[in-house]
């Protein structure tokens, strides 16, 4: 084997590592995989077919001697202690210059501080969140990679080609310095938590108050898959309802615990947001709901306590028009609370973050790609300095004209307990976020009250402070 | 002045610090203050009256060789760095056995962190939060401690004088190692967040949708304050509505900014929550108003963007009766979460906290007081294994009894656009709670379709993957 000949190395040859090389190879970009696995080593090398455009090894020195210079190699190892194991490795290996990419899910302090430590190694450090899951990496994902800006231009070229593509631009772009890419992952993930709630808040709504069949479930996602709702997680939700079951006549989803699992990135994102001070409530309210799945065995000694009022369906036609209309609008401010959230996050961590350009990356290949997000993208477009979705001019038609929907969807689930605990945030939050005056005033009255906190007055400038009472 | 008699210091002679120490030299125990500005020591003295009793300076070793042996010197200093310094300051003056007690909102793992560094100097620390505001200080607090539980024991005489007293039982307890007391009394103020959150929230609605008038409010909240919803809270708020605004012949509470401030207690609860894995949706959306609250600008902006349905009045008396219900309810599932954290942090943690002792601490004397917590003791004593107030029999009747009137408050709420969050989240929190299935089943096969994440089943053990859509 001809060594420096390879022009990408990866770390971590399970089944996202697998995808993406083999998608790097398919660019022709001659591509290096690394593994402690001989087994997987062997795998990929039968899978690409040609050692000399796909090769890997379980030997550190043969992966690093196969590298070109400056070498660019990803991790796609899970998140955390792994991650510093490698970078640790490597080190001795590398030259200056070289180029290490965190794939991973990484928490973006943690990036922050791998990358001032490689930084001084004169070693170069992208956190890069890859999003698609396994298809993604393979036919093509979004990727969003933060670090140093120069350095950068020796990763485009690889990642320009492997990137989905929306009307041929590559859904992959610098976002910034640092933690960036990371940084914009995590909020990415919390967004799709939201939308994978309110997703299945509309389908448990469809079967309660229309005894949906999973055929007609089937038909409704798919059909608002064709309209504005079009996106990724509307797709895959039609497809859901039609997967038979093997073990019995009926279908999965059915027979699937109602126990969802998390991985963290939507609890980091709620929790950072706390720490900005930007309010993201359906997205919390989406990690508050997988804690509440959890939670089964208490579940289900509580329903057997209290009663629930006695439902009456509703006229087929008029749900599903409501609740295509209450979807699209809770999809709007999900999205709309985690742009604000990086727009925040720009400003406070110097990340001089694109929204235009990070909603058109995410127009394919992620999971939470929609079609939306074009419209999103013109929006941040056309204003550059727009913080909050809701007040683009172009959303403010289509999310007027929702609302008659979503109010009378949260009257019906509210009058017959059926929670919908996303959509009912997303229309607190909205009714909230376009309230000139909310009733706060009480709060800072309380405040002063009991604690001297002081409060300001609408009348005039200052700080006052009253002896309540006297 | 004759040397180690006093038997109780304190640092830091702000409100709090002073009303603390004449509170303690009023329970005839001689205690002397200590703080850098010369100003804050002679008021002290001077409001003391007899310097035998309350005596203070600002010379740190006069300080310490005032102090019996052990010492018990209490910390009334701003929660961060300050702590950190004051304890620098202190250690080369302390004895084996000497006990410092940080009486600030300090964030629980600092308290960890200083209870270990203290111990092995042989100093004992506690972490003891103090609730009650300025006037609980002087007449009365709640006092929450946490460390260790032999050293407590000198600590105890002064703590149980001083503390409020419900039904002639001190409000203060030993609460468990190291940072329990802390960590109880920053879940206190997450639910005291939500508990104002939702008496501001009832406030707008009483005055949309029945036009009442300050007065009507006044006695409205009044009223409540002598039935099941008698709480310091609810007791303040009737007093706010009455207070006369110095600048115009209105009432003050409607020229205060409805901007409220946080000083960052309630969005600890919500972050740690979430690290826990436990739903405290009504203390997040408290802290997401206030997030809320603070972008005036914003919601101005879009208040002139959104039309708002037409308003229809209710009926006074049925709004007010059907707000009582809703303010009930909301206020039972904010105790209930706050005290669900509260079971899972005692295991997290190794706290070994007892519930129904830390609701009867509350009873009296904090901010949080409530008529409803002698209720909660009692459910907590019943069961000490209970971790969800909702799974209480002697709950399950008055909360399905308040639930028509919390759904027509909900219906009525979104149906005019009127934010109650707090109370949509209660809401919300309630039907996911006691719903033995919800519809996660469809997030766990999303997850499974994009990422391979797996699912358990509903009929058999074990983890199981579909190939989706082959």
């Amino acid at each position: 084997m001809e060594q420096k000949q390879f022009d990408f190395g990866l770390i971590g040859l399970g089944v996202m590592g697998r995808n993406f090389i083999l998608n790097v190879a398919d660019n022709d970009f001659k591509a290096f995989g690394y593994d402690l696995d001989p087994e997987k080593v062997s795998a990929l090398i039968e899978e690409g077919g040609n050692p000399e455009r796909v090769n890997a090894s379980s030997d550190l020195k043969t992966f690093i001697a196969a590298l070109s210079s400056p070498r660019k190699i990803m991790l796609l190892v899970p998140a955390g202690k792994i991650v510093e194991q490698v970078i640790e490795n490597l080190i001795p290996h590398l030259d200056k210059g070289d180029i290490i990419i965190d794939g991973g899910n990484s928490f973006f302090t943690d990036t922050d501080r791998r990358d001032t430590y490689l930084q001084e190694k004169g070693i170069h450090f992208f956190g890069s969140g890859v999003s698609g899951g396994a298809e993604g990496a393979r036919k093509g994902p979004s990727i969003m990679p933060g670090g140093n800006k120069e350095a950068y231009e020796h990763v485009r070229p690889v990642f320009e080609a492997v990137a989905a593509k929306y009307k041929g631009e590559p859904c992959v772009a610098y976002l910034g310095p640092k933690s960036a890419g990371n940084y914009v992952k995590m909020v990415h993930n919390g967004i799709e938590y939201a939308l994978m709630q309110l997703t299945s808040e509309i389908y448990d709504l469809l079967k309660k108050a229309g005894n949906l069949t999973n055929d007609e479930l089937h038909e409704v996602y798919a059909s608002w898959n064709k309209d504005r709702l079009q996106s990724f997680l509307v797709e895959i939700t039609s497809e859901i309802f039609l997967q038979k079951d093997e073990f019995s006549d009926g279908r999965l989803v059915d027979q699937i615990l109602d126990k969802a699992k998390q991985k963290g990135t939507g609890k980091w994102t709620s929790q950072n947001a706390m720490d900005l001070g930007i309010p993201i409530p359906t997205i919390d309210m989406a990690v508050s709901m997988r804690e509440i799945s959890a939670l089964k065995d208490q579940r289900i000694q509580a329903d057997k306590l209290y009663h629930r009022p006695a439902l009456v369906a509703m006229d087929k036609d008029q749900l599903i028009h409501q609740a295509e209309q209450a979807l699209y609008f809770s999809f709007i401010v999900s999205y709309a609370q985690g742009l604000h959230q990086l727009a925040e996050a720009s400003r406070e961590y110097g990340y001089e973050l694109n929204l235009a350009q990070i909603s058109k990356i995410w127009r394919a290949g992620c999971i939470i790609r929609a079609g939306l997000l074009a419209d999103i993208a013109e929006a941040f477009e056309a204003d550059p300095q727009l913080t909050n979705l809701l007040l683009s001019p172009s959303f403010v038609k289509q999310v007027q004209d929702c609302l008659p929907a979503v109010r009378k969807t949260v009257i019906y689930a509210a009058e017959f307990g059926i929670p919908v605990p996303g959509l009912f945030s997303s229309l607190s939050y909205f009714d909230a976020f376009t309230s000139g005056r909310l009733p706060l005033n009480l709060i800072q009255a309380q405040r002063d009250h009991f604690g001297s906190h002081t409060y300001e007055r609408i009348d005039r400038e200052g700080i006052f402070h009253t002896e309540w009472g006297e």
